[in-house]
């Protein structure tokens, strides 16, 4: 497949200016990949968004049979591109390829789910309040309601999941299954992974006949495009996940247009975890494998990293901070996304490294030839000193951990209340622990979206009960996830249908209930058709 | 029962300052009632944020049982109130007495429908994934989801419901429902009132055993109090109903806070009423009485009261209009809401009669002797005189409505195209008509949260299909109700347990099912407990 680096405007494909052009990075080598990808000129940010609209008209009345087909399509067109796309992904990200096969696998499956969501179509909650025409005082109407598509939505590919948060990821396959157009701004980190992934939907939308303008996807190495996308006026939601820095960007702008729309950030981080003195010394060479294992898996390029560990002060403590060191000095360098990361990561790190009382506990070495190459970090300080400086609360991109070492419980309850909201939060404790201490787990609980219990919290499994979301600033709406099938009900809204003859509803809430959906009947949920 | 006038900090009353009071007014005799009521303090804000943060902890682990037997409390010690509540509501707000009790007994519903729902308990979303622990290549671990409350909420009383909208409202019932504690504004227009219903709320809470803190009421007569419990770092997120210009002050308050909050705004709307030519001469007459009863409808102060009408020219029109104006001119007046109200819509609709082409049709006559009466008034204008002024798309609060005729269905299509975000939009029309024109259709529900066909916005259905909210300005987010079951959502979070032994879950999540709820089991809908 040819990667031409133009923009794609529904089934169009556009370089309208030479002036504004970028290479992707192979961030192993330090070099550049020889095509030209084209900057999108204000004319084709606006062009894209209105083929959306266009769009939004048909695509919204859909069955969801045919966006089911729509989404399996894309999944055997991504299939097609077979290993193009992974030594590409693997050039641009510097991944290795078994990680790469992995998310590559992931992406389908989450196409899958929603095509199999679909297909079953439940998910749309259709509610029916039948008419009691001689209520008194008042006769009840017919009213029913169900949740509808909002329109376009503009998805931000993501530099740290070149497929699973990119193009046909988390915010675009919910997106489409619900009925919503989607413009894509590629992430500049793999712009080739991008138009290859691209292709492939735009001809998974060719083919199942869905309407010109229910994809596209757009190129920049800056601001520019994102943010116009953001402000256009057609655009009716946002999904992206990066920096806090970036996410906060998006909001605002979007929180400042005349017609503010959500946008949904998940901005990573610091995803605390709690070790309790029983725990710790139960097993503390698995654990402290396993903590290794979490901090360092993917140079740390997860915003599921655990990047404070909480612990206290005990006898058996100094034989854990021994065994985990040198886990972490043992750990292998891999290379970082980009070369912005990379020096990001050493910068932050640097920085933390030099507040007051921080103390290194372990580095790795860097044996590889490669460039842009994670050294792996850990460090420990006091609780005390940890609450005393908010800048050791905050987020080091990459494989970087901070041991907080409380001189009691109480002390690390204190310093778990200083906690913003995060995506995740561990505790790592005895059933007798937890009871004794029953506070520690409350305060986890009110400031995290998932709270995982002797296991490490860099895993997210894709499914139901899956929530990856969490309280600000974690991500900006707390309310939703952006994993698993509940992250569709970032895409629609509801509404209500009073009075409207049968013949007239959509098939979803028709009395016969032609699709066999579950549904809510007067307050009652039920499978079967009702009496018209 | 006394009404003091001070403020409700949980279970204390307090009046810190005598600097700022002020009296509840009487709008039918333009006279004040001799009560003081005491502006809060910043102290008194700080003071029921903090008993609201602290009342969490305890609140949010309450069983359901407990706080359905909470909510019904408060139904009892609402009814005990009896006349008094009536009386006093029926002089702070002009509203006729039937319509109290009629309001009064929509407002034990809501709070007797969440005591329901919590009582059947499926409403947490459960969701369970049971572990896989020989998965390949990864074993799977135990995730499960449920809902969880999510911290104090600060509740606007609305001007125009006493009861519904306001102390014991839409807001409070499922905001409590949740778990969540409750910090109210009281609406200065019915101080008294909204004393008496908080009274009703405060022996509640104490009679059912509920945290000190887990309802506070603040009164002010100007902007200060509102600001500052929006601004406040505890609060958690804001329910409002009212004028577009209050709802988006708060909204961007809350956003530019260093936690932004989710605001949920009711701001009202238009509601556009399309009637189409053969629906208009199939029954001229009862049409002409049911759109001039939903525009007079108390007063015209409902936020889905049909503010414009559209029409297209045709022989049977001027009969329409003839019978249409007669019934506005017969219409009786009744007292508004608050001078304020009265005056503004004076004001605005002097403003809308003088612009460009607007024609009057009919106004009713003032023939009682009580101040503030409201006018029924309706006006005509063309499509194109329309489409050229965007200040006649503007809600006009009060019984005012605007025709708009248009010379076509072409003309009329292009004229809702430029509608914005309503609560409602009606279609008055044959099967025939809707077949033939289905763009119609498809332009309204674009912009409308409820899609009413043939009949009259103004009556909102407490029943789980009702979705009272639409796409903004009606409100701030279009994919949370006010009204029913499913507004309970705005004030809850999603929150994973990952690998969290049986014994610690909460019930809803165990194994057992102790509650007998149904839950979403490795992807499938269960009523059943699960294999340890």
């Amino acid at each position: 497949m040819t990667i031409t680096g133009k923009n794609f405007i529904g089934f169009s494909r556009s370089a309208a200016t030479e002036s504004h052009t970028f290479q992707a990075y192979v961030p192993a080598q330090a070099t550049h990949l020889p095509e030209k990808f084209y900057a999108a000129t204000p004319q084709e940010v606006d062009a894209a968004m209105q083929k959306g609209t266009q769009a939004f008209d048909t695509f919204a009345t859909t069955s969801p049979a045919q966006r089911a087909d729509f989404l399996m399509a894309i999944t055997r067109e991504i299939m097609v591109l077979g290993d193009e796309l992974l030594q590409r992904a693997h050039l641009e990200t510097g991944l290795p390829l078994p990680r790469l096969q992995g998310e590559r696998a992931r992406t389908i499956m989450q196409l899958t789910q929603f095509a199999d969501l679909l297909r079953e179509g439940s998910w749309v909650e259709a509610s029916i309040d039948t008419a009691e025409p001689n209520r008194s005082p008042l006769p009840k109407p017919d009213i029913r309601k169900m949740l509808v598509p909002i329109g376009p939505i503009v998805v931000f590919g993501s530099s740290n999941f070149p497929f699973a948060y990119s193009v046909a990821g988390v915010d675009t396959a919910p997106a489409l299954a619900a009925g919503n157009p989607v413009v894509v701004k590629a992430h500049p980190a793999h712009p080739g992974v991008s138009d290859l992934t691209a292709q492939a939907i735009q001809k998974a939308a060719e083919k199942t006949g869905m309407p010109d303008g229910v994809f596209s996807m757009l190129f920049d190495d800056g601001y520019i495009v994102g943010s116009a996308l953001v402000k256009h006026p057609a655009t009716k939601a946002v999904g992206f996940t990066g920096s806090q820095k970036g996410g906060m960007a998006l909001y605002k702008m979007a929180m400042e247009r005349s017609e503010p729309i959500p946008v949904f950030a998940e901005m990573g981080s610091v995803n605390p975890v709690v070790i309790l003195p029983e725990s710790l010394s139960a097993d503390t060479n698995s654990l402290a494998q396993m903590l290794a294992a979490s901090v360092t898996l993917g140079a740390g390029q997860f915003c599921t990293n655990p990047g404070l560990v909480f612990v206290v002060e005990s006898p058996e403590l100094e034989d854990f901070i021994t065994l985990y060191s040198r886990e972490i000095s043992n750990v292998a360098s891999t290379t970082m996304l980009t070369e912005g990361i990379c020096n990001t990561f050493y910068q932050l790190k640097k920085e933390a490294l030099a507040q007051n009382a921080v103390e290194i506990l372990a580095l790795s070495e860097i044996k590889s030839e490669e460039q842009n190459q994670s050294q792996a970090t850990v460090a420990r300080v006091s609780g005390k000193a940890f609450m005393a400086n908010p800048a050791l609360h905050e987020e080091v991109f990459g494989p970087y951990s901070l041991l907080v070492v409380c001189a009691s419980i109480h002390e690390l309850e204190t310093a778990l209340l200083l906690l913003k909201g995060q995506l995740t939060a561990t505790l790592m404790a005895t059933e007798t622990e937890v009871a004794r201490y029953p506070s520690i787990l409350r305060i986890l609980a009110q400031r995290a979206g998932r709270i995982v219990m002797n296991g490490v919290p860099t895993g997210v499994e894709v499914c139901p009960s899956m929530h990856h979301g969490g309280p600000f600033p974690a991500t900006t709406d707390s309310r939703f996830t952006s994993v698993g099938r509940h992250s569709i009900l970032r895409f629609v809204r509801p509404q209500s249908f009073q009075g409207w003859p049968n013949a007239l509803l959509p098939d979803v809430l028709k009395n016969e209930n032609p699709l066999g959906i579950r549904r809510l009947v007067n307050g009652q949920e039920s499978l079967e058709a009702i009496d018209g």
